[in-house]
């Protein structure tokens, strides 16, 4: 279905395992609803604690969402000696993120050996509809030699 | 000692208050800790809930925290039948935020009637000394005539 | 074919009206290709005074016809009586703008009362195919009771 | 003065050799007016040909010096063998550019072995004071093993 081939034969499984090592995901209680070459989505289901002072989500869920669904993207067509570093991104705030649902659609528009560019669209479920609240452009970069792992504290 | 005149006298009073309604700013365990007319900090101390798959500080919540201390300082010179929506930020991250302690700092660059322009340094504490580690230029709006206050569920 | 409907019957003239007033797009010889409602092409043939160092296409050119496609198309759907502004813009440079023809689509992506965010693509034509050379993500405001013309010095 | 060491001794003649060969720079009529280690001015003078609907400065040239004066800013700290490259920016337009001439003044925020950021500030001057209409934030990578020279066409 994508049109990118993975550098690495187990890229679901890294995806998988880096996000599961992200103690800010767990936190948020956002889970991988979709591992593809170049394409991720990270989906969080709305509670009290993720709101704004109107109620909605907070726009900072949205970018964290967002920047690892559009980081593991990128990470997802790196060869396995790599490890992604999110170099910036910018996001605009299309509507208020008032649902019950929050996915990150990540996908790779652009990767490169040293830098990898994202396109990520972030949607609320509300009234059993999607509404497109954010979209956000994102520059990756590989950083090989590194495992994607935790330092020693 | 800021250059910028509030235009609600109680605008510190209304930043902490709204701080207060959120919950996502609860849940990283984030301060308000400067609020001045144009200018406000806000804290994080490090725990491995806040982290990403190399233990330093999640990116998302360097960009939670920056996105919230541009906006309240920009929601600090608004009027008082006014509340502040973020229309786009982009963050360029310049070092891991590798510390145990992380201050958003963020300051109006041009208030407006409509749009208000915030920049924002991030720093990490790390062995005592401040590390720049992220950077944010926001794009900030006025609504007026609604409350700054949860709708009705 | 567009999904949007202008508030301006006239919305093609304008468009054409207000682009012919603009001495920087004639400096640079790019031309109008599509005027739809949300939807603007412009486009430049290369010379050596658009080029950068390497003989490329500048990153200015492209930065500038893309700026001018998004902010038409976004004014395509104003009133008659507002004018349109650029707030700000992100562009993400994917790969060198060699070729022979730039073209910039600018296209509308969420139209709003004050705010307008537009997303431009812009492609280099080379050896008979279009190439993807950039993408530009863009935040557009109305400017009401101002009408679309030149100040008097 | 300049914090920054720069890596090749000839880093001034290298910067102005670079911006001699760009024909946009001269179809502007832009010249470099300050070349230190990590920080580039470039000034241009208002004439209608520069201008947009409004007779002000264009954005697109407020993007283009602002974009140059960035991209040799970091330049101006990279190694003999290299090139420069804009990987991206996000400019934000803060007042109109209605002035008799424009500076952008670049400077490096923070170096790197592969990316460099630079923030630029672009004033206008009217009225014999400096005016700040644009600020931008800009990634820039160093490319080796390139010559900063034209390919053959």
């Amino acid at each position: 279905m994508s049109r990118f081939v993975p550098k690495a034969a187990n890229y679901a499984e890294r995806v998988k395992e880096s996000f599961a090592r992200q103690g800010a995901m767990k936190l948020l209680g956002a889970t991988l609803t979709r591992v593809e070459p170049g394409a991720v989505d990270i989906a969080v289901d709305f509670r009290p604690e993720l709101n704004q002072q109107h109620d909605f989500f907070h726009g900072g869920v949205v970018g964290m969402i967002g920047d690892s669904a559009g980081g593991y993207a990128a990470f997802s067509l790196m060869p396995e000696d790599a490890t992604v570093l999110t170099v910036e991104y910018k996001m605009n705030l299309l509507a208020p993120a008032d649902g019950s649902r929050l996915v990150a659609h990540g996908r790779v528009l652009k990767p490169g050996r040293t830098l990898t560019i994202s396109r990520v669209d972030i949607v609320v479920l509300r009234d059993g509809t999607e509404h497109l609240c954010a979209t956000m452009l994102q520059t990756l970069m590989t950083m090989t030699g590194r495992l994607d792992a935790p330092r020693q504290r």
